[in-house]
């Protein structure tokens, strides 16, 4: 990791221009700048890191603040270490999650003084956020201004602001999609009937994505285009996105799916709204995810502020989704496979760092078939650097791979047919007794999650526990969720649903069909990080009882890579816990040997079967 | 259980109060009865019993709307089969907690005629319900109107009425409380000073009993009196009550604990709060959980609504109260057992009913040491009538105990050291494999919790699973929470924290001190119910780590009376389970027997015997 960006000039023309009235119409006594981009994306394109920009932490969750006096930044428990690593002393960290640390609007309530104004850039955070923030901060005295014009960010970072993105869209074919765009919108539309909507307005990358078959290529690792999609009651169909990045083959994926889509600049989203909003006999249906800006323009009692029903009918795969889903895990698998083969021979030779590691990977998931790109940035740790929970490796921080201590490997694949994102562990030398006992009961938080029972639609958070009680049990856990959503071929991380002690706002509840993380850790800050991580997809159990027709669902694992059993203890595991891993990697053996063996790495399946072998 | 109550004529009346321009500004096109009194208690005065009167639903929880063609009534799992049974046609049930039911807000907005205007009473709808209900039917176009004048249920019910009760209020000796009003008032002080607060509204009867160190008889079973409390930072506190309920023991005792009080009468409230709410300095502190009538006499941006300090305080137990709890709760095992031993004998002869059994528990309650009465109306219940959750046997529904049927018990007392609450399920005969294997189940459950080791102040939400486990395991479930707070000779459910699948809002979090109810059941409609149902005291777990120094917390069980082993199935428990079952037996044979040797009861010590004898 390089040394901290020096940010006190950044910070003092910043605070310049909270007092330009060319900019604000009275100065500003606190400017907050938020993670996400207009689309509140988690990830972003590179013009759009203005958080990053101004106060040098680059993980991927996290506000700024600053004030004439302060710049604080708050994250959570993933990314402490990098954060407080990455910053500067004009910066402070405030951990969320930690007991007794206050919210941003509690602390701005209690360290501005009465009547302060704080200004946001209401096109950078959404109705959810700004909503609660402005009611804490009008009942503290102070008010929060959108402030439109010009991002005071954008006006600091000036000449040296990258560009946008202008790369082409692609469609993606029925046979990985497996619904029309066509049917997709009839659905959505049939649901803003029953909500009494007449507008949509759609402002999350991938759900556009989703809903029209097509994908892009504007954001790193997430195949997603710049777009807003607004769908009107009369089947009206309106996409806003630079005109140049709609190819003939584009137009032609429309018509063969039988859908009329209008093409309107991106940036003629607002006039459109403005125009059309005063016209609807229905409600307008908008996300209170999507930005303040946007749905402040919708008047309040003709608003529906529910999540889309694109980000369900997302979350919830069709058959051709699940079926791409489960291939591209096994080919995914394989690639993994090949890697640790590889890197248990390398090691040896002292000459594979965590950057070069990650590369060689890279190389592996190449090879397969229906491959895109990664589905996000590899987290190739050694010892210490495995304690960051989302660690990048950087040529200043680049460790090599030994055989003495901890290599925690997260990573994942973007294929045609399905995204993937998987975490392994492994010593390639001589645990300690204490690395054992650890990596064992994160094995065992994983295998209660994964094999649970459950009711039908129960929340997410409901089965948070059952992944942290193993290291619970002897004074352990994690600061960080167990699981989070997946999308085809879309985003690694995607919404309504995910498994935390933190209840989510717009969790549906889980249903068959959903697919999800199932990803518990744990680490020692400078010495070791361990982390378990496969996809899951929602299936339903067989239970001798069905109570009130509830219908019950448990998990089905289709992430098979090995886990590696020399660093379990196993008078730590259960008789159920030892058939379930032997059953486990029989299926690995099963399905990614013989893909293995069509490749010709025979090396890469000798080593599958070794790691394979039955335990207890 | 009666015939439903017949309230044709009473709807009728109601709705023409709704028209009645004497009472409403313009026609009310639905008007909401809530289940509370002026205080939000859950258990009621029959004065205060309106939802009741007006719906035949005699439940402790639940809401009644009635529109112009609809009377509905919205409550929980543990009173669906009650609800139905208790209401006659003119009613609707809507089932709270299955999924697809609309919340009253939702219902309303979509079955009112646009433009409605919704009337409540607002002094019986708390601040936290009030407000979202008003955004939701304001989102739907319509309004929410407090009608203060008179309680248009209260003039249906006009003569019939019940009278405030107006028994005297009692000190309650430091011996019992610990901590003497005075130093608890300085507590509450430094805590306002803390968040700027010059002014504190209380207006829950317990949080007002607790911090006065006083006990009335208002409500039954509730050791409260009608009053509210007013703190300012001047250090004045006022006591609005009628005065009859003062007599000279609590002015003696103001004076021993070095407490200022001046007694206002009770109806005084709002014209103080009108008076000296302008002259406040500071913020003004009323829980969201006191009535929107109280809570919209603060100017917003002066208002803090968080749970006050005391309702915090409360909740952690202080030594002596931790005392008085475990020793009531030995004594409270004591009655229970000289219950079911000479249950054992009784049932024999077929002349026990599920009232003439209640009957007898509660004179061996009154054996004991320290009882002031019963802590809510006994669930005695044998067979189906055990699967109506609160079940409460009336003449018409009296069953006979018997050997062929589960008998349920769930009951409590109020002692001057401690409040008790606990549920055993018994069969006095051979019960079926089913009966057995669910029985099973609940233990397990109920182990499983009680045994868990925790992070210090994570929410109780975060376990609820862990009892729900081994029953959704074989696809069943329970449709209540799994546990609740409950009071220092105080209410038996006692906020701001417990145990469910629903969050609370207020929970702070478990700590160190605090009481709750682990209680795990399952209910096969029109067979059986099991519930097992014990208190815990949270305690500091032995860990060999302790992750971020987080401190991390278990449970002791302080309810001592037998699990009936014969209604466990062998092959279903650990052996975790069957050690920790005989060391718990063992520890009721040490801390219950030589009490119910002391007392005399030699029949009674030997069914503990029996029933505690070690399995596996």
């Amino acid at each position: 990791m390089s040394p901290p960006k020096p940010t006190g000039q950044l910070l003092k023309k910043l605070r310049s221009l909270m007092k330009n009235i060319k900019y604000v119409t009275e100065p500003l006594q606190a400017y907050i700048i938020p993670s996400g981009d207009a689309h509140q994306s988690e990830y972003l394109a590179d013009c759009d890191k203005r958080r990053a920009f101004i106060s040098g932490f680059t993980g991927s969750a996290g506000t700024a603040v600053v004030t004439e006096q302060h710049a604080c930044l708050w994250t959570d428990g993933r990314y402490f270490l990098q954060a407080s690593k990455e910053m500067d002393d004009n910066w402070t960290l405030i951990k969320e999650g930690v007991p007794g640390t206050l919210t941003q609007g509690a602390w701005l309530a209690k360290m501005l003084p009465v009547g302060s104004r704080v200004g946001a850039d209401p096109s950078l955070v959404s109705y959810a956020t700004w909503k609660p923030l402005q009611t804490h901060l009008e009942a503290a005295g102070h008010s929060l201004i959108p402030i439109a014009g010009a991002n005071l960010v954008d006006l600091v970072w000036d000449q040296e602001k990258p560009l946008p993105p202008t790369g082409i869209v692609q469609p993606l074919a029925l046979a990985y999609t497996g619904k029309s765009s066509h049917d997709k919108v009839e659905d959505v539309l049939s649901q803003m009937r029953e909500k009494g909507a007449s507008m949509l307005i759609v402002t999350a990358l991938d759900e556009i994505a989703w809903v029209l078959n097509l994908r892009g290529s504007d954001i790193p690792y997430n195949p997603v285009f710049f777009s807003y999609l607004v769908i009107t009651g009369n089947s009206q169909v309106s996409l806003f996105i630079d005109e140049g990045k709609i190819t003939h083959a584009v137009r032609s994926h429309f018509g063969e799916e039988g859908l009329q889509v209008s093409i309107h600049p991106y940036e003629k989203i607002h006039s459109f709204l403005n125009e059309h909003i005063p016209e609807q006999e229905g409600r307008v249906w908008i996300s209170n995810n999507s930005s303040y800006g946007l749905t402040a323009l919708i008047p309040e009692k003709q608003r529906i502020t529910e999540i889309t029903p694109i980000c369900l009918m997302k979350a919830v795969k069709n058959p051709v989704e699940i079926q791409g889903l489960t291939n591209a895990h096994i080919r995914d698998a394989a690639a993994l496979c090949c890697y640790f083969a590889w890197l248990e021979k390398e090691v040896l030779r002292g000459t594979v760092t965590e950057i070069s590691g990650a590369k060689k990977l890279e190389e592996f998931r190449k090879e397969q078939e229906d491959y895109v790109g990664l589905s996000f940035a590899t987290i190739s740790s050694v010892g210490p650097n495995g304690a960051i929970i989302h660690y990048q490796p950087s040529p200043e921080t680049d460790r090599t791979i030994t055989t003495e201590e901890l290599y925690l490997c997260d990573s994942g694949g973007q294929y045609l047919d399905g995204t993937t994102d998987v975490t392994r562990t492994i010593h390639l030398g001589t645990p300690t007794q204490y690395e054992k006992e650890c990596f064992t009961r994160v094995f065992k938080g994983q295998f209660s999650l994964g094999s649970c029972i459950f009711p039908s639609k129960i929340k997410g958070n409901c089965l948070d526990t059952l992944a942290r009680k193993p290291l619970w049990d002897v004074g352990l856990d994690y600061l960080h969720g167990t699981g989070h959503g997946i999308g085809a071929y879309l985003n690694v991380h995607e919404g309504p649903i995910g498994v935390s002690w933190r209840t989510l706002p717009d969790d549906p509840g889980l249903q068959e069909g959903m697919f999800i993380s199932n990803e518990p850790g744990y680490y020692e800050d400078g010495k070791f990080g361990i982390r378990l991580e496969n996809i899951v997809r929602v299936v339903p159990a067989s239970t001798p009882h069905n109570f009130k027709d509830r219908g019950f669902l448990t998990f089905e694992t289709i992430t098979l890579v090995p886990i590696q059993t020399k660093m379990l203890v196993p008078e730590v595991l259960t008789e159920k816990e030892v058939s379930y891993l032997n059953d486990y990697h029989a299926l690995c053996r099963e399905k990614v040997g013989p893909l293995l063996k069509k490749l010709g790495h025979q090396e890469a399946r000798e080593w599958l079967y070794r790691e394979t072998e039955p335990i207890g």
